[in-house]
């Protein structure tokens, strides 16, 4: 094991199979970084915590925490309620060197990739 | 204009600039399909309402609705609250096609999209 965690925070959901597509990405994020760990969390409804994956990480040796919010798009979650949390996890966890990630809908290729689906299917 | 419409059905949010990648998805939908109707539609916070926007697309024409749900994975929204719509939908205009596509977390190659963008960007 490298020193790197990967956690994908994602919102939960009441409905357990809610979490597939983020275990999907998990999965194969392992599979191309079998030295780091992966991890996923979630801020509702499903566990663990943010808290608990980001301590479970240190504790297994992580010094370098990405945060990955799988939330198509920045709103109340991303902008108020994660920094507030994060600056939590900064004071908890002093030692780890912590970087949080944008939106997907930051990020153009995957809004490109989306764009490209929709027109595959629709035409289909 | 032909006979199709596309309506990305977003969550919505309280925070306006939550939209913005869903109006990005739009605009390239739209500038590669100019004859299509292309539109946006919230659940819950912000305009037009589903029924709102497949009433217009059919004012203006459109007889073949493709709806899709810009949601990462399925919950309560997409397996319950979406199907009961849909079917009001189908009622209020029995001449529509109305087709629904599946949630994003739903499309493989959007997994692999999110998953290389993870993997790029945690190596940065």
């Amino acid at each position: 094991m490298n020193d790197q965690a990967i956690i994908l925070f994602a919102h939960g959901a009441r409905d357990q199979e809610w979490a597939a597509p983020f275990a999907i990405i998990k999965k194969q994020l392992q599979a191309a970084r079998p030295d780091t760990q992966v991890e996923l969390a979630f801020q509702d409804f499903m566990t663990p915590s943010l808290e608990a994956a980001v301590a479970q990480s240190a504790a297994r040796g992580a010094r370098r925490v990405v945060l990955v919010p799988l939330f198509m798009a920045q709103g109340g979650h991303l902008k108020q309620d994660l920094p507030l949390l994060v600056g939590k996890l900064r004071e908890q966890h002093p030692q780890l060197e912590l970087r949080v990630m944008p939106a997907i809908g930051d990020a153009p290729e995957i809004l490109k990739a989306i764009t490209d689906w929709v027109l595959r299917s629709a035409s289909a």
